[in-house]
């Protein structure tokens, strides 16, 4: 009884102390009113200066798109009994981000001024949470996911100020501070809170359900292609650079399809994929464009690069993965680490040869909302490169730091429970309760 | 057979019933081409005198959200064989919606002209008839809900056309005309059907079949998350005010889910609640920001709203709903007592209390669109406040004179059949039909 | 082993050829960036000419809904184990069909320049493959439904290139060019493969699933109900003749779901119909709409005509799907006949009776984008009307020669493969592979 109440307690104390930090810091945004902007806030400057746009109002319900298709990719893995814990993450998140980045974007005379903007803000940073959390699912209590996103998404938000803000750096699909980051901040926690016997039952369970959950592969899989490669552009301020990152998104995520199909047979005994394989491809080609997105400025590039993705994607889960459980000992339960962290880098990579091959010629227009420190003139082209690459360590460090920190935090005693053998008859929820005990 | 029969006959009837008013009557509006506007018709004049105002076309597929959102909550506790006949009653109800909102709306020279807002608000009637339809679900036969849906539907317009036509009533998210009228007509009309030993055994059943339908829970849950708080901008004329009543939507939403892990381990054996409880607490959270969305001017105001609405939701289920059940004799199938009634009460009480707290100072220009007529100074906020309050009881009395009229309409014999044991097989489908006679 | 690499390879094979021709032929169309844009190009231009008229770039997500409508329409047939198999046949087909579209469409100096516009013609063709692909699901093997898409995109880019820009033909739903050249290029190549013992187990085993499949429906219609009607106006340039486009559409699928709850216990046993039969009637009531949706002036025209496609369509799979079986030979898996090929010849023949009753004083200003051609005095009414009829005959010569054509290709012998039993455990997905063999 007292286990059951912890979760409860926490959720009280944690719901009030948002409401009560509400009431003192956040009011909303009157950008929204133009006659009632102050002057301090300089509502029409902060559009163009900033590394973070204001998108449309119109579009804030596409706020929840990119944590809902990470909450239906989860359920193919581990079923409509997560569900709730997830929407539990997600929930607590949402508002915990737009108090902590509030206090980094939108502060002013001692209030946070919230709008669309600091929704949209918000869901970046519960993104890189929920990738965290598909690193360690089913393996850690509810009490444990609580802390875990409380820890991150500070530490989240502090590393894209500085990638954004401080160090101009661009990458308006998140590449870096959302997919990178938080698959090497879920995989430092998960080796953090290795554990070997259980671990090893938990990947046995894990592979039976992950058959059974075909559907919930399609309708994530769908979710994805419909509604994804048009969440950069809710991020990006210019029609005509949104325009190419949408289409970039959409063909990295077609060649990465059709790569499954190719080393499936090689692989595995079937001829065809399992539709979870084709998901992750997806998300794969997704990460990998997010950096990339608006500065490939050739539609055969983005095939090319979705193409070696979903390649790269499958041979990892295939060689990389047991390597990493085995010598690492790092379990990854949704396989964070091919779709988000890999993909994540090679984002990177491939973001800072094409600033390199940056011109004003072949960008034209685009080049100063792409690169606007080139385009001013206060940065020459090798610079921005070498601050992109900077970026990529950067937030693997701030990522692998965070999730020791936050993994020994977890590990303390008090908040590992005993088993609770009373919740085996419901078979999908208990999947995620036994591992959490 | 002849049983098998009467539907069909009914749906003819009805349909040819509605085309030959639709040839007689009905004609596109010619507001999409302007320069074909009549004068009389004072295209421009509409969008500002009226409650209603016109959204951009390009909005209209966004007609059917409200309704079908409701049908995917549905299925989480009836299953997907009840899904053909809400169907049906959405395809009746937003035909029969059209023409009769025709007549109160868009009636010029004999003809009700149409367009994109026409389908928006035969939604909103149709989301009401649907609410009334969630307290009797599966205790009345398909034949009943169609005349359910052709008794609610002119009710329900004309308790709309009052309250915000003729009373200049602000409740731009229907709080009122569909959240509370919805409810407490349906469960007057449960009332007026109660049967004592078929409704234990209805009871029963729905808790099983309750048990199975998580993954349709975890669907309805998404699909309100991500385009119900853009649902009411959708009826708000003005982008200052549509933008706070999706955020304010939305902080409600998220208060409410947490609420529902603060109350489970309490409430239940469980340490973390059902997806149907999720689901119900994010229908409540949605229900109490109808009327008071655009008129909060602070975020944590719909913090707390949300996050105390979801306590009473919960609270509500385990202790008022079989009190509704054995004292009142009201059986309520889908819990629309705790989702829509109560929430939607408590949005109307609260939009009350807003309304007397408003000033032009806090407002600034979104005086004009939240309350029109205190902004052109024809009306003192205490008297909108009275108004507000008056629409409450006003909806109340007219939801329980016309649910109990439909309820006696309804029983009569001749609606009524006899059991129909041939349907048992079919398990799903027949739990709608096993009820139904 | 040699047969599951056979895939494997045609994939690899095709995927590097894209590849290669996108880096020689596409580059990403300046149109996004004015400033750039070539005079010979003459972006500007190309929106009133062609045929096909340039969506926002902000709506380009909407690309794959209706191929994903379609793939969650199979699902309900034939189960989450064809999903890969659809989802191979979309990626490889919209970057198949960007080529061809784009040598057709957006060819100067030997470059395709591709936008958002080239992605929505793509998914357009898709569309028609997969129609087609859903004649013979489940009867050929994935190397035959590549070869199918690879055979059959570029027919129906000349098809559509034929119709819209040398013809004329006003068919902005793409009624033929879509629905009905689809079903029946998909049918003749079904008759083509058609083998007699084969074919009566797999009808069997089809009607099994058929029954397990109602949330795959539930979904599916959803999904259509909600983004279909505005799927039209994507293909639309000018608000007034979308809006009426979407009405119409919306309005015709309201009719025909109450017509199969009409004739459904004339046909069956049940009371209420299936939810796949809901599902087919509204497929047909939007497949009849693609070229009258923009034609039809008057609400009840649009009521009447769902309501009797929707008989139609119910009838027409009691009593006209087995008389194709038993005398003609055509296996149609999924019903394309009734759902898509009837109903947009059906389309076809209301649209070329409205061209021959339009006038000017009844479109007014919508004259100039629904018939061009008319408005700008270089064509009548009747040679217009004349022009739509010749276009749906032309259609259905195109489709029978290339199905017959792309049938004879698939029946060599070197596609055809043994019985693979090893496959038979997976219940779902061999239902596929079953047939395939």
């Amino acid at each position: 009884a007292a286990s059951r109440l912890r979760l409860s307690g926490l959720c009280f104390l944690l719901q009030i102390l948002i409401i009560l930090l509400f009431a003192v810091f956040v009011r909303y945004s009157p950008e929204s009113s133009p006659g009632q902007c102050p002057p301090q806030l300089n509502c029409s400057r902060s559009r163009q200066d900033s590394g973070l746009q204001q998108p449309h109002f119109q579009d804030v319900h596409i706020q929840v798109l990119l944590s809902f298709g990470l909450l239906l990719v989860f359920l193919s893995r581990y079923g409509a009994g997560s569900a709730p814990i997830i929407i539990l993450i997600i929930a607590f998140a949402i508002q915990w981000a737009v108090l902590i980045q509030g206090f980094f974007y939108f502060f002013l005379n001692g209030k946070i001024y919230v709008g669309a903007q600091s929704m949209v803000s918000a869901d970046f940073c519960t993104a890189a949470v929920l990738i965290s959390t598909g690193a360690v699912l089913g393996r850690v209590n509810p009490v444990q996911m609580l802390l875990l996103a409380l820890l991150e998404v500070p530490l989240c938000s502090l590393n894209e100020h500085i990638l954004l803000r401080l160090m101009g750096v661009s990458d308006s699909g998140r590449s870096l501070s959302v997919h990178t980051f938080g698959a090497y901040f879920g995989l430092m926690v998960s080796r953090v809170l290795y554990q070997p016997h259980k671990d090893k039952r938990k990947r046995e369970e894990q592979q039976d359900t992950g058959h059974q959950m075909d559907s919930f592969a399609v309708a994530g899989t769908i979710y994805l292609w419909i509604f994804w490669p048009s969440f950069p552009s809710a991020a990006t301020v210019h029609d005509s650079a949104k325009d190419w990152a949408v289409l970039n998104t959409y063909l990295a995520l077609v060649g990465s399809a059709v790569s499954t199909f190719i080393l499936s047979p090689v692989l595995s005994e079937e001829s065809t994929p399992q539709m979870v394989q084709i998901q992750d491809a997806t998300l794969a080609g997704m990460a990998v464009m997010g950096m990339a997105g608006d500065m490939l400025v050739t539609p055969f590039g983005a095939l090319i690069t979705g193409f070696l993705v979903g390649l790269i994607s499958s041979l990892g889960s295939k060689f990389f993965t047991p390597v990493l459980h085995s010598r690492l000992k790092i379990q990854d339960t949704c396989g964070v680490h091919n779709t988000h962290g890999l993909p994540g880098i090679l984002g990177a990579l491939l973001g800072t040869l094409l600033t390199l091959l940056a011109t004003a010629d072949t960008y034209g227009d685009r080049l100063e909302f792409v690169f606007p420190l080139v385009a001013q003139g206060s940065r020459t082209v090798p610079d921005q490169a070498v601050t992109q690459l900077c970026a990529l360590l950067l937030t693997l460090v701030f990522a692998a730091l965070g999730g020791s920190l936050t993994g020994a935090v977890l590990r303390t005693k008090v908040l590992r429970c005993s088993p609770d053998p009373q919740h085996k008859e419901n078979s999908v929820l208990c999947e995620v309760k036994l591992g959490s005990c």
